[in-house]
């Protein structure tokens, strides 16, 4: 069986004629001789209004119910879509977790799904059926519904994919595909047409908040092709896939840039086993994301100075936790608000000898100065002065030949 | 252990507010020792909102779907019941059909209950829980799910209160109980404290539009004592129950009427059998709902006349069948619009004489002419001119000693 996955988000079922654009498309899937799998999340702006009530009943609402409650928006959006097909006297229905049934574990509001059984579905795909499975949710096993945390709708997705061996897994959402840079900053950003799970995740990570990293990590693990479309629009998306599957590499797939950052150093912290740890638990105690982090190697083998950059709004308590507790030492406290951070991400760096040099000379080409780097094996990172920012997107655009 | 039931309509949940009162109610009948089981519809104007879109997306929506689709708005209101007890440190939480299960019979959109499994309920009653379980809908055996066609949340209470033999059951609305007539047509209508179900049954399918006759009638076979009370006032509703419980019988518990009647006669029908079929046949087949029928003894044995009520907005309608459908034979047809029926009901008539003479001489009095009579065991019904109505209302609700 020639299995694919579709997975509609809450924009690309907003409304009831959004509903019927849907149903076009899952037609015209079937008319390319696919066993259609659907998956759907619940309209968009009923999550949220569930949620809201949740609030006035209790502003410590129960997990268990939390799951119940926001659940319901799955279940009607997913019979609105059976309802459609059926209108057209296509075969489907709706499918809830537990008809299934679709098992998860671990916490509610955070559960993740570790088992979904076949064979109903394989049956009803044979018999010509078209089945709409709720996203988002599953049952634990004292036949509770639970929802899934991180990822959501697109983690069901990636996870009906894997235990039905779909060929692929198409995400429909409300942007085309996954850019070079964001096209909101920069006008001559390009939809890349592939790209490797890898390089998608640092974008993803990168704020690329096409999909959450958790589930491009599932697609990954269990080889399933992504791709990532507008249900708006009739154009081809984004592909993510294996790195062997992309024939020719450019060298940087993406770039990515930060807003709102600001830099912390501590100058002249001891150079000895425990003092990150004993700087960064205050920090993440009190919910203070932290993001890129660079230490040097000590000059004089006793102190060291050490960099982190937080979000501008979180600076301020940032700087009243390093002062108060006692546990972290050091010289020195700086602060820099205004900073962002470039990044240039590709799996063609790793084959390609030069692109930090490339990088770094077409920022000094525009007198832009680099104040902290930090690299990984297909992703290089700078901070920079906030107002440079978009002249950086611009220039290395154009020098990694993405324009 | 002593259970109770209460059931909770779409207005007595409809707002964030009223929920946080009814969880009030429900904790009023914890602190008196009672296992509660609560039954709940979903928040007023969600089923509405939810069927307006199944009609958007197809006017012929799809019956199990419909199902599916509907019962999500009893699901959200569950658990947010469940979460505002859990939120006050009780143990709660919601219960779909599914989970407990809730088996039901026959169509979708038109199920009845069969079956509710008890192990699960009662294990979780006898741990100091209780149960939310969502009204209207059931399961059936293919694991579908299933809505309760008349009676809706109604029903469902019923057979919760039978299937766990609960001391009664408490139907919350948003009135204050049954009246002995509507109180918007009469101001001097007066709640009534106790009334049995055959009356109920009376009152019911005449226009007291507080349950379904359907739901009354289960309470009926099963025994079941039903509390009609409203969850925004605290006071004393309508006991439903059998009559043996009911000590002290006024000779009349209750006076109806209807509005928008036409009364139709086939002067000099055929006195023979299959003729008064013959008329209702097509009439039925249009979905024309005939009310009271009465035909007389013919007093030549060979011609009879047949009179019954439409309503008005459908006498046209009828009209035109009659005239046009070959089959029916008559002498004359007689048309009048603006007729009504007055009902008085009560079991106390059965063994009080002359209830009938006090009617019609009540409505003698005030020169009102009675136009066609029915009678049951526990009812007198008779047509009159609808601008009598008010009047006659008041002189029968005087005459019975309802005032």
């Amino acid at each position: 069986m020639k299995i694919v996955v579709l997975k509609f988000g809450g924009t690309s079922v907003g409304t009831i004629e959004k509903i019927k654009n849907v149903v076009k498309i899952i037609r015209s899937y079937k008319k390319k001789k696919y066993r259609v799998i659907v998956v759907s999340s619940a309209m968009s702006g009923v999550t949220n209004s569930l949620i809201n009530k949740s609030k006035q009943i209790s502003e410590n609402f129960s997990d268990e119910e939390y799951d119940v409650l926001v659940s319901s928006g799955e279940q009607a959006a997913c019979s609105l879509i059976a309802g459609r097909l059926l209108h057209f006297g296509l075969k489907s229905r709706s499918w809830m977790a537990w008809q299934i049934p679709i098992l998860t574990n671990g916490k509610h509001k955070n559960s993740r799904i570790i088992k979904i059984n076949r064979s109903k579905i394989i049956k009803y795909l044979k018999s010509g059926g078209i089945p709409i499975i709720s996203g988002f949710q599953g049952i634990n096993k004292y036949l509770r519904i639970t929802t899934i945390g991180r990822g959501g709708s697109d983690a069901s997705a990636i996870m009906l994919a894997k235990f039905f061996q779909a060929e692929k897994c198409v995400i429909y959402t409300d942007v085309e595909g996954v850019y070079t840079t964001d096209p909101n900053k920069f006008d001559k950003a390009k939809k890349i047409k592939v790209i490797s799970y890898e390089e998608m995740l640092e974008m993803a990570s990168l704020g690329a908040k096409v999909m959450q990293p958790v589930s491009i990590q599932d697609a990954r693990l269990n080889r399933i092709d992504i791709e990532v479309k507008s249900s708006f629009v009739n154009k081809t998306g984004t592909l993510i896939t294996k790195r062997s599957n992309i024939k020719k590499n450019k060298v940087i797939t993406g770039i990515s840039s930060t807003q709102n950052d600001s830099k912390v150093t501590l100058v002249g912290v001891k150079d000895k086993p425990g003092v990150a740890a004993s700087i960064f638990k205050p920090l993440s105690k009190n919910l203070i994301n932290v993001d890129m982090v660079v230490q040097n190697i000590s000059a004089n083998g006793k102190e060291t100075d050490l960099t982190f950059t937080v979000k501008s709004e979180e600076l301020v308590k940032t700087k009243k936790i390093l002062l108060s507790n006692r546990q972290i030492k050091f010289r020195r406290l700086l602060f820099n608000k205004g900073v962002s951070k470039i990044s240039i991400i590709g799996v063609g760096m790793i084959s390609t000898p030069g692109v930090t040099f490339r990088m770094f000379q077409t920022l000094a080409n525009k007198k832009i100065n680099i104040q902290v780097i930090s690299t990984s094996e297909i992703k290089i990172s700078v901070l920079i002065k906030e107002k440079d920012t978009s002249k950086a997107l611009m220039a290395l655009h154009k020098e990694f030949e993405l324009d």
